[in-house]
Parts: structure tokens; sequence; C-alpha cells
């Protein structure tokens, strides 16, 4: 007989947000994984083709907490088409010291795009330049959203431009941040048209073909890839991931197995050992990230176990002290 | 928003026994595997050494079935100094349609248990002689007891042995397996004793040096390994796989990775692309399994992420049935 809490996404949403205590959580996740003792597996992928859907499990155990989440990410493309959402998914929470259940969190994927988000707004705070008037953003869900608004926190830029393949949805997704953020934010016809006019380009996108050319980069850019998390998603031309002066990534494995490193060895645009820097060891300064204000710096985020065991535990220790939740004996 | 059922440990207990409905659903789920359509990710394992526990993370998508299981079976070897017990876990029932959570099933490793006990009578089922008068069981835990039970369902023995490293622990094992069954329950002091009495020999036991020789072998037996389910276990010795004369395993990926297998291509006993059947082939009749009444079988169960599907199925439906579970607005 055991007692566990559960958590429904609307109570989720009260506890956490885009603001300083997620980033904080979500950065110390990523420096905990610089440190080397984090027990992050490979991550469990389920396809299930016949009904074009699929489901992620990942987890890490971070030395020193006391819990850890695992966190199943279904995502099935056919569900707009019966009016719901392609991706959905909840964590669990257990004690790292007896594997008892602490808490669910039925968070409807609510979780991974906040930590999703934090991550990226995490990269441009280590890589990019300090100063930053226009962000390109391509890409036009909800993660997209996410992305700009989780930027803010870092980076005090005025104009935002959007690029989507609907250009009916890349201009409700400029109307929303505009409305939500207070800046200006407008749609282009063209990729590169937007990476010309950026000091920071986030991609958000299940993009199978490079969205950015190698040809496009310009001085001082940095790019946040995040859209590839699986083997056949690609959003960046090999090419800049040889051409850039500083590539990190969230975790060398796994974006040389499903993200934009994948793409860059198996075209031979670089050699399979080629040497790149993981996000927690720039941001624990162990490697030295941009160097200068002309370096063109990209980050790829595959999406991390760590990032899950962060952001539900911060979830569960707010829902605790605000009185949230259900209590269940099993 | 979406409607889950939560079903706690006690009503699965009432939904779920050891009977001819489960061993039907598990018996299923090795016939699919041996279709060779069924979708089955290696395991995803966590390790926490500094608190010696583990996670393992199962699941399989059994073609036209509607849901597929994702299952959370914590091991943590400290928690009897605790007096709590060492495993633990949960199912979480997924729609192979849309990826939404239709039940959470908080069985506290009860699931399991009971797939894992159908899963040997299964294997005894097909591979041992008909006429069976004595069982032997190496091992004295709760599996070990689930075992026997599941096996009695298939063969008509009269006599049980019992051997555990404690021998007070084998003494109540065998009262409780007489107590149950109805059946005369012995121990004795030795492995080979058990081996040499037996026609059916079961080992369910954490062993990571082999407990059975290779020399013991005698003819018309079946052994069931059930205990290896990780690198380092090992319950037979290496010769017993190349010198018996039908081995089967639940499968050959695992097998060769977690279970008895392993040790026998590690240890040089068989080469590395050693033939294996699968139980679910000799189910599905696609290879012979038992040719005579002297062969020497073995089995090698590891536990499958199919049968974790099919009886968390099973479950939900047998709960839908009767009415039971909570339902949770997420």
């Amino acid at each position: 007989m055991t007692e566990i809490t559960i958590l429904t996404e609307a109570q989720l949403q009260q506890c956490i947000g885009l603001d300083v205590e997620t980033m904080e959580a979500v950065e110390g996740a990523f420096t905990a994984l610089a440190g080397g003792t984090v027990v992050m597996p490979p991550i469990l992928r389920l396809d299930i083709e016949e009904h074009h859907g699929e489901i992620d499990v990942k987890t890490a155990y971070i030395p020193g907490l006391d819990s850890f989440a695992v966190k199943m990410s279904p995502g099935f493309f056919n569900n707009p088409k019966i009016g719901l959402p392609s991706t959905n998914g909840l964590m669990t929470l257990f004690s790292a010291h007896t594997g008892l259940v602490e808490a669910m969190l039925l968070d409807n994927g609510y979780l991974t795009d906040v930590r999703t988000a934090a991550a990226g707004a995490i990269a441009s705070k280590y890589l990019a330049n300090p100063h930053v008037d226009t962000v390109g953003i391509v890409g036009t869900g909800s993660q997209a959203r996410y992305q700009v608004e989780a930027l803010k926190l870092v980076r005090d830029f005025s104009t935002v431009l959007v690029w989507g393949r609907s250009h009916e949805k890349a201009e409700a997704c400029a109307r929303d941040i505009a409305d939500k953020l207070g800046v200006a934010a407008e749609v282009r016809s063209g990729v590169a048209e937007v990476v010309a006019a950026s000091q920071i380009v986030i991609t958000s996108t299940p993009a199978t073909e490079p969205l950015i050319e190698a040809d496009w980069l310009h001085r001082g850019l940095h790019i946040t890839a995040m859209g590839s998390d699986a083997e056949h998603k690609n959003e960046l031309d090999p090419g800049i991931v040889a051409k850039c002066d500083v590539f990190v990534c969230d975790t060398r494995a796994q974006s040389a197995k499903l993200g934009e490193l994948h793409h860059a060895i198996s075209s031979g645009a670089v050699a399979a050992d080629f040497g790149v820097d993981e996000l927690g060891q720039v941001i624990a300064g162990h490697v030295p990230g941009r160097r200068s204000a002309d370096d063109v710096t990209v980050c790829d985020l595959t999406g991390t176990g760590a990032q899950d065991t962060a952001i539900a535990r911060l979830a569960f220790q707010t829902a605790q002290t605000a009185g949230l939740g259900t209590r269940f004996d099993t």
C-alpha cells in the first residue's frame, strides 16, 4: 500500500510556467549532465506505423536528487483529423531511494513543452550575442510560441519574424506572439529572408529536409534547432554543422543518433568523431561557447530525460507547497 | 481533456488471477511474437547504483490490438531493510490509435508476477513431458510460489521439491505451496538432489552464478529458467545451453543480452549465432519443440513487453466489465 499524488494538466499549469524558477531547474539539469555522473539511458521508442504513431520514453537519474521521472510522450499524427492534439503524454515521478511512485503528472505534454522552451532559451542565453533586435522563428506550432516566450526571459528583442509552410498559420502565430509579448511580429515568405534579418533563429518544425542552408549564415548569428528528435528529422543543412564556429548539443549521443549531428555525420559533412560540446559544459564554463561577437553559434536540442526529471520534480514540489493534487492509495 | 481509469492493486487482484483466461492472453502474446510483426523495442533500463536500485521499462505493440502498455518495473534491493518490497511498479495503457492514456494500472508489480508465472506454465505446457510427478523449484520468493501455482494449470504433479539459500525460507515456501495446491512439498538441501528427482525444474532466483550444472541433466527433464533478466544474472551452467536437446527462449534478442543465452555465448559454450527457437514459434507449431520423451528441454524467460501489453489489456477489459476503477479527468 502506497500513497501517490495525481496532478492534472490544469493543476500543473498552475504550478509551472515559463519563469526564472523553471529556467533554473532546467539549467541545473544541463549542468548536472556536464558533470558526467547523470545516468541517462537511450530513449525507448515504439513506432506504430499503421496508425502514424510513436511513443518515446525518457528518463534520467541526477545523483543527489531524491526522485527521478519516467516520461512517456506519444505522438500520433492522424489525431488532428479527429480533433485531437498530435502530442500528449504523462510523467511518473519515482523515489530514487525506494522506487516507489511519488506522483503521476498527467500533463498531456505540457511539462515537455515548457522544459523544451526553457532549453531553447538557455541555449540562447549562453550562446547568442547579448544584444538582439530581431528573432526569427521557423515553424508555427505551439512550441514555436513557447520558444519565443522563453527567449524573452533572456534577450530583450523587439521584433519577431515568422515563417511557416502555411501562411495562415504563420499569421496566427505572429499575432499570438505580438499579443503575448508586446513585440512587433511579422510573417516572411521565405526562410532565407528570416535568417538574413535575425540575430537569433529558432527552428521548431517536424521537417525531414533542411530548411536553413549553410550559405545563409551571417556574422554573429545564433541558431537553436529543436525540431529534430528522430532519425528521419532534419532542419539544418549538414554543411552548417561543419561551417559554424561553435556547434553545441544537449547530448552528443542523442544528437548523433536523432538530431542534426546525425545528418551531418551521415552526409559526410563532418567525421563520425566530430568534436561537439554539450550545452551543460558551456553553462558550467568547461568550454567557452561563443568566443567573439562574429561567431556563428548553433545549438541542437533533442530533448533529454534530465530535463524531464528536473521539471517533474519542480512541478511536484510546487504542487505540494500549494496543496494541489489528489492523493490516491494504491 | 481526457478521461482515464485508475485501477489499484486490490482492484487488479479482483480482475486478474492465475487462470485459463490469463494463460490464453499471455499465450496469445507469444504467438503474436512468433508472427514477426510485433513491435517490441529493447528494454529501457536505468540503474541507480548508489541506492542499489534499477528501473526497467518495457513495451510492445501487437498489431491488430487497439491498445498497448508501457510498464515501469523498479527493483530497489535495500527496500526489505526498511520493510518495503524490493520490486514494485505500474503499467500505463495507451490507445494504439491516438496515444491517449486509457488506464493507469497501479499494480505494484502484481501483473508482472502473474504474467511471468503464466509464461513459465506455458513453457512447460509446450515443452515438458505430459506426465509429471515431481516438480523442483529453485528459489523461495513470491515468484517461486506463483510459478508452481501456474504450472498446476497445465501439469498434474503430486510432489514439489524446494531449494533455497535460506532453509527457513524454503520451509515457508514449501508450506505455502502444500497449503495452496494440496500437493506434497518438501525442502531439499541441494539443488542437485532437486534436479535428480524432478521432471520439471523451475529456477526463480536472482543468482549471478550458475545453480544447475550440465552434468545433472537427465532424460526427459524440462527446465524453465526465469530468474535472469539482467546482464549479470545467471542461473544455468552455460554448458546446459549447448548440451540440452531443445533450447527455447521468450525472445532471442533479450536472452542473448540479458538471459542464459548471454552467458552461454560469452563463455564460448555456444557460438554467437547459436540457433534458438522462440517460445511463440513452438506454440504456433512453426518449430517442433520436444521431439521425444527423452529430450532435455530448456526454456529461458527474460520477460517481454508483449506479455505486459497482453495482461494490461485483459486487466482493463475485465475491470471495465466489472465496473471497477476510478475515472479521472486530466
